[in-house]
This record gives structure tokens, sequence and C-alpha cells, in this order.
């Protein structure tokens, strides 16, 4: 089925179980859907912008007060919606991040974050995890020194990741932020596994900023994402422009220059909305999501040489597994090598999972059913039985 | 109808004519709603993303095509999409500019350039318009001089809008280009009211840059944009990240740093990628939407005292009109005041005319078709009738 010169159109998420460790928090929820289709067309929601024309401004629909109940939701003093997480953490180091400048972020840190404080010249120094690969306060502390030590002054900004991509760990954000703010760093807190997934509290957290994605964790169409602020922050951050024309003398009103004046005008922004009473109310059912989890890596570490590599018990559902004992021993010697596993996942209807991979791999089971989690959970142990691994 | 709490489902394309200067070019073709449809959900994008792990490298759905197609159909060497033409000025400016430089643009540019340029710490040098609001190779030769004589050197980057968003009037671009280049100033081309409407040849006009937006000119959702270069600056403004992490030793492959990684990871590309065969028809029969613009403006101008503030004949269907010397006449004395005209309007089925404005407003009756723009025509006379203008 085509939708469009060449362009197949997508079911993936209709036909199976997706365990795409980056997909599975911005699956869009019913309303969601209905929102894009009224509000596919271009600049969709600019319909009723009047003075003084800014996107967070408009009332029809109801943009304004989504703005304060984002802030709100995240315990924080502000918030402005931009095109992905990544485009918060840019605004937020060009305020801050001069020419040569130290920003620490952790040996875990998305890549985003690097090119962030590449683009405004800053110099990234990552924040060793300890041998569970858990980021501590301690470890903040030591690298700050070192920092002093080398740049012969504090970092300008942290970067701390509550969960982290690679291994889906829970990082000690509290503890993390406490030490920074004794150095007066200003703490930018990566919520693209949490915000939209668990209950974010930035105040108790004490982040001067919670950054948080639409299409990763909040159920939105892309690219979309939140930057939420103190009002202390959102001054320096959310300045508006000073710039003037020097010919016509023309101002540009209240425009944000770090947001480049308005973000979303559109489907991404009405699917963030429409979904917001729904990811409000999931985030407190965080647990049936841990519970789905444990189900699948139970299922999972009973075959005979599998290990997982993140944090156990999980406290997120986003895990990395070492099936290098197990599933790629079987591709060894298999006639499809290591595409066995992926083509015997795709028969038996479940996506997600690197094509390919028997070795290190992650897989989330966010948003599944307890029911599609039994399934996915045998699915895996008769893959095993099928290929004569032991099943304990 | 809702689509969501609180959230009125759109349909003002469906149950009028809507002549919002900035909707005209943007509403979604067919194919661009199926599309949305299909890849609502967040990283719809991403199910075949394999290494080197890059958006423009994709090739199901045909986004690496797609990136070919959309350089060669205006004439430059390589494209990039961005949410928003406003995110590739960004893009631009951050390569070029530095604190306290001049860079040129013109007195009827954009605000978007200006916080771009701002955001750089630039300084905005805006070449005069002459009489007749066009700005020309002669008065940007006089500016070079000005801002040499003032900085010491000449501006680093000049920014032209081939089409303004005040007048829609068409600027002297292959003659200012000419001029830049003469001082070896990078010449960024926006096309926002141009790429997707009208064809447009980088090569020949000689931009180094030609910036769109999708959701303003080639139907498609926002945020969405291209920024399209030459080779050369290709190689400058998408240059691949080079930053290391210091404990890992974490290097970050081909992503670009100027745009963040990945730019468009879902419906917003899709619905670019499934219009562009449709844009790609569009942009050879402009004449026709030149027609229907006739056909409205001399309605208008047939009402006694209606002048037009866009150059005439018109050559862009978006156009500035002033109206205080007949539908203002009438608000001063009509209990509704300002408002009985965009009250009338609504009734009679037209939106996207300013709710109360009366003396200089703007509309854009591109995408609509010869029996719409004869209904407006007629539209506009009858309101003028019913309120005792006279009609020459």
């Amino acid at each position: 089925m085509k939708c469009g010169s060449g362009i197949e159109a997508r079911q993936v998420n209709e036909v199976s179980i997706n365990v795409d460790p980056i997909q599975a928090g911005g699956r869009l929820t019913v309303d969601a859907m209905k929102a894009v289709i009224a509000y596919g067309d271009g600049y969709s929601v600019c319909d009723n912008c009047r003075k003084p024309n800014r996107l967070d401004y408009i009332s029809k629909p109801p943009i304004a007060e989504f703005h304060k109940d984002l802030a709100q939701w995240l315990n924080m003093d502000s918030a402005r919606v931009v095109p992905g997480a990544r485009r918060g953490f840019q605004a937020v180091c060009h305020t801050y991040v001069k020419q040569g400048d130290p920003v620490l972020l952790t040996s875990l840190s998305h890549y985003t974050e690097f090119l962030a404080i590449e683009d405004s010249g800053g110099i990234a120094c990552e924040i060793p995890v300890d041998k569970k690969y858990i980021v501590t306060a301690d470890e903040t502390a030591k690298k700050i020194e070192e920092v002093k030590k080398q740049f012969g002054r504090p970092p300008v900004l942290l970067f701390i990741d509550h969960v982290d991509y690679q291994f889906g760990n829970v990082h000690d954000v509290e503890g993390i932020t406490k030490v920074a703010h004794q150095y007066d760093i200003p703490v930018l807190y990566n919520g693209a596994y949490t915000v939209g997934i668990l209950p974010v509290d930035g105040k108790k957290i004490g982040a001067d900023f919670v950054v948080g994605s639409g299409h990763k964790s909040m159920a939105a169409p892309a690219p979309s994402g939140v930057v939420a602020a103190t009002s202390e922050r959102a001054n320096e951050v959310f300045r508006t422009t000073a710039i003037t024309g020097d010919v016509t003398g023309r101002k540009f009103g209240i425009k944000e220059t770090e947001l480049m004046g308005c973000t979303l005008m559109g489907v991404t922004l009405v699917g963030m909305m429409a979904s917001f009473p729904h990811v409000e109310e999931r985030v407190k059912h965080f647990d049936r999501e841990l519970e789905n989890n444990r189900i699948v890596l139970e299922a999972l570490l009973s075959i005979e040489g599998t290990k997982v590599l993140s944090e156990y018990p999980r406290k997120h559902t986003l895990t990395r597994i070492d099936t290098t004992n197990s599933f790629d021993k079987v591709a060894q010697n298999h006639k499809k090598r290591g595409f066995f596993f992926s083509s015997a996942l795709t028969e038996k209807g479940i996506a997600g999972i690197i094509p390919g991979a028997t070795r290190v791999w992650k897989f989330n089971t966010y948003g599944i059913t307890t029911k599609q989690a039994n399934y996915l959970a045998q699915v895996f142990i008769d893959i095993a039985r099928e290929n004569n691994l032991k099943i304990s």
C-alpha cells in the first residue's frame, strides 16, 4: 500500500509488537492521530494568532494553556516547545557556553548533547561511570575538580541524562544536581527517556532546565520536544530579541532569539497537545511497564548464556542485553548467520530489534500489554528451543 | 468536533476559501495527508536506519533519493531538510557570522533572518528599498560600501528574500548576488515564498544557499524546510562533528553539527516527500495562479478608493492592499467597526484575512481555483456594494 509516489505506507505498529529502543514512547495516541489528521496543513495552528504574535500566546487551539500545563506538570516555572530535545540543548548551550568553555556531561550522554556543545564552541568533559554503569554524585564532584584544575574554572553547564540511551540505567540526578549547584553550575536535566514515561519533578531534582522529547517519549510526531526552566533561567534562555533594523528601525516584539521565534506551528505541536492528557495519566502507571519488562527479561535470562548489561532489577523498560553466549553461538553455524534471529522474530511478528544483531542489543517494552509481554517472552524461548539452546 | 481534550478539529480549508498570506502554499496534498496518517508516530522514518545512521542515508522510505532529488530540483549540489527555513538561516549564520560581524539583509527581510543574525552575534545591516519597494543591485552595492566604511570590512553574509513577506514583490536576486560575489560575500537565497511555488534555479541565481520552507510553500507539515548548498558551501555548513568524549574516546560518526544530527524524523519529512512530485509539477503552472490573483485584485481595485501597495501588475500571489479609502470609510460608521469586513467575509465563506483589518492588509490567492477566484472577486464587490461603496 502506497501513501505517495514510492512511499510504502508504514504499518509496523499495526501488524507487529514493536520493541524498538527509541520508538516505544513516541507512538501516537488515538487523539494525537485525530489531531494529526485535523492539523496536518503547514501553519495549521496559526488561524487565530493575534498580537503579540507568538506561538505560546495562541488560545485557540489552547496552546497558551498547554504551555502553562507543561510547566506545571514538570514542576518548573516556564516551558517552551522545540523541534526535538536537541534543539533545547542547543538553545541552552548557546546561552551559557562560549568558545573554549568546559561543559560537563557523562560517559553515557547522547550524541546530540555533544553536538550542542560543539556547536557553541565548548569542550565536552565526560563524568566517568562506576562499575555498574551508573553516574554518581561522587564522580561528578571529582570531575568538576579535575576540570577546575585543567581549565582554571568550573564547567559552565552540566548535562545529566536521568535515564541513559545505552543501558536505560537510572542515574542519581538529585545528588549530581546538588554537587553542581555547589559550584553554581546550571544543570540541564535530559529527560528524553523520562518526560512522558515517568513522573518528573524538576524542582525536586533541582534542575535549572528539564528537557523532554515529544517524538521519543510523549506520544507526539517528530520533531517535537519541550524545554522547561526555572524563572531565573527562563529569563536567560527565553530572552526576547533586541536586534533592530538599521534602516527601517524595525524591532521584533517578544520573539525569543534562541528559539528562532515560533517553533512548532502545526501538526507536531497539536499532536503533543492531544496526547498530553494521556501522557499525564500514563506516567502514573510505570510500575505496570516495569512488570511487563520483567516478564520479557526473565524469559531472556532463562536462556543459558544470556546476560543483562543494564542494571538489574530494571528501573526502566529500555534494556541492554548480551546474547553472545546464546543466540550468537547459534549464529556461528546458522546458514542465515546473525540474521537467523531477526528473521525468526519477524516471522513471529516482533519488530524493532536490529537485523543481524545477536551479540549486544537493546529493546524497549514500553507501551506493550501484558498479553504481548507474555507472547514476546514465549517468542524468545521458542527461538532458543528451536535452535537447541538450554532453558533453565 | 473535537480531536482531543479541548482541541477543536480544524476545518478552515475544508469549509472556506482560505487566502491567509502565510498558509496558502502549505496546505497538504492528498498524498501528504495519507503520508501523515501512515507516518504520524514519533520516529516513524527510522525503522530501516542502518549505518552510518543518518537521516539522509535512509533508503526506505526513500529519504536518500529525496535528498538528491531536492538538490537537483533546486539546481544545487547538496540539500538537507531542517525544521523550518529559520533553522536553515541559523545553521548558515552560525557557520559564517562571528560576534560583531556585519551581515546584510534587506528592509523587507523576515524577522527570522534577524533572529538568526542576533543569535550568532552579528549586526544586521538593511539594504534600503527603492521607491517601488524593490531591492536592487545598485542599492546593494551602495550598502556594501557603507558597511565597509563603517566596519572596516565587507559583510560576511547576505540574505536576500526573492519574494518578500510584506509586499510579495520580486527582487533582483541575480543582480544582487552578482554584486555580493564581487566582494566574496556568500549569498543565502531565501525562497520561503518561492521554493515550491515558482521554479527556482540556484545556479542561475548564483546563490551559495537556497533555503525553502516546507510548511509555507511545499505543501508539508510544520516545522519543515530545506537548505540546499553549492558543494563548496556544503562542506562548510554541513561539516561533520569533530568532538570526542574525553573519557570514553567516543566519536560521533558523520552527524552534522549545525543540523544537530538528524532533523525531521517522521511525519514532517514524509509529508514533504509525498507532496514533492505534486510540488515539482505545480511550480510549472504559476501563470495560472497569477491569473487567479489578477481576477481577485482587479475586482478589489474596481472598488473606489482601493489601492494595491505591492508592485503591479503582480508577479506573485501574495498581495498587500490598502482599503483605507474604501472599506475603512465604511468601518468608521459601521456598528461593528472594522469587524464588519471580516464578519461579512466569514459569512460568505472567506477565511484568512485578519479580523478587524480594514486599512492595510494582505491576502494570498495561491492554490485557489479559477471558480473560487471569481467567487472571491464577487464577494469583495458585493461587500462594497452592500456598504454603498462605488464600483468603477
